[in-house]
């Protein structure tokens, strides 16, 4: 947004809705005013036109959130949408034999961002939720993406000021280099005590049709040392059978990959 | 939209997404172009702003796409994630213990719009995905919702042409009008075959803090002859869970209404 040297009339309507957040779903219009620094008058003429549109609506308190018609467009975000329509039947799946919390999210600039999380009153609470940004360094999902990611990319987050959440959070670059390669290596990731003090995370890559990693799955389970191992081949199971549903190559024992195609007979010649 | 006596540029830019749909998720600038009847120039122009700010982005193919960030944002909408939030656990209790799909809609306008729905492998396959819209009078959450809504609304709604999906549905008013009213003396909506042929719904109201039912949770099984009634009980608890959880006042057994406060002691004088 900021790279536009004279923001448009859309540009500007546009912005307004960056005010809300989750922590601020809901906004009257002089707050929406101050937030972008203008007048009232012309903020109401833009809040008008969003809730024309949908894109806004006037609560029962009569303050402005984000309307109903820009979550169901929004829903559309084939981004979100058919990574979260492969993905729910192995997360369901995954969070029935283990009623802990499992998640997909995708890379989104420098940020981790989550699609989808499935948990119940059973699972160890965690903030993550559809829509919620953390930075890569911190989160299982996070240290499968950036292992996938290019070089360059790795170089500038690993180069730039890293958030300490715990005692134990990794901000060392070298140490999360030897991290990543062992994510490459053994195809998952392990971390404990990055963004809680109390949760441990088994994180496994999500691959599309040309076998590139396109978004990561993971499950927060209670921190008691090195237990949350266990999880690791189901994790990979849930992990390959979205990747196949979404059109990655198959992967064969014997290290060949083949191409997904529509399903074939068994008997030669069929 | 087309109250508008003549469009905004913020319009005619948000005008450019509602070109994208479940069907047509992915356009490329001349389809946009076609479809809004206008001519590619500035319709290039729009898009370029739409782009900048994320509400659209490009694909693997070049093709325009709704953007992260527009799903992003959207997921901020009051009417979905609040609800959303306070009903996943228990859509996911009531799933583990069904297995069959569990969805909770809201009533936008004329109709019934899917907010969420938890479905595995094993689910009877359905069509309802958060954002999809159905009409009311067929689907056992638009039976809850039209049941606890303003009479004027059922009877717009009511008068107007009511969609047959399958042999069994039920488009004639006064038939439709028993139905509401049974759904309001009982509590619940059981309907067959409305939607498809093999299929049954369950569903219930969830009430917000002032009692009023502000969405409605379902249960769709396989038909098979009158077997959904079985899910009554769990369809009814899980939705008064969701209703307790957005602070709807507490139902008694004696039929007395007291409000959802901080929990306090058993012991009389604590």
């Amino acid at each position: 947004m900021s790279d536009a040297p004279k923001p448009t009339s859309t540009q500007r309507a546009l912005v307004i809705l960056d005010c809300f957040s989750a922590e601020s779903p809901r906004l009257t219009l002089s707050e929406i005013a101050r937030r972008l620094g203008q007048p009232v008058s012309s903020t109401h003429r833009q809040v008008g036109e969003l809730l024309r549109w949908g894109a806004l609506e006037r609560g029962d308190d009569g303050r402005y959130q984000i309307g109903l018609h820009l979550w169901e467009v929004g829903s559309l975000a084939p981004r979100s949408k058919s990574l979260r329509e492969a993905a729910l039947p192995f997360l369901e799946d995954l969070y029935e034999a283990t009623h802990e919390n499992v998640q997909i999210a995708v890379l989104d600039g420098h940020e981790v961002v989550y699609i989808e999380r499935i948990f119940s009153h059973r699972s160890t609470p965690i903030p993550a939720r559809p829509g919620f940004r953390l930075p890569p360094h911190a989160t299982g999902v996070g240290r499968v993406l950036l292992a996938h990611a290019p070089i360059d990319l790795i170089n500038t987050i690993l180069a730039g000021p890293m958030k300490r959440f715990t005692a134990h959070t990794t901000c060392d670059p070298s140490q999360l280099r030897r991290e990543l390669a062992k994510v490459r290596k053994t195809g998952y990731a392990i971390s404990h005590r990055q963004i809680e003090d109390t949760s441990s995370s088994v994180a496994a890559p999500i691959r599309g049709p040309e076998n590139a990693v396109i978004a990561a799955l993971s499950i927060v389970v209670p921190f008691r040392g090195d237990t949350a191992r266990r999880y690791v081949p189901a994790v990979l199971a849930s992990a390959q059978g979205i990747s196949r549903t979404l059109g990655a190559p198959v992967r064969h024992p014997d290290g060949i990959h083949i191409r997904n195609e529509a399903p074939t007979g068994f008997l030669p010649g069929q």
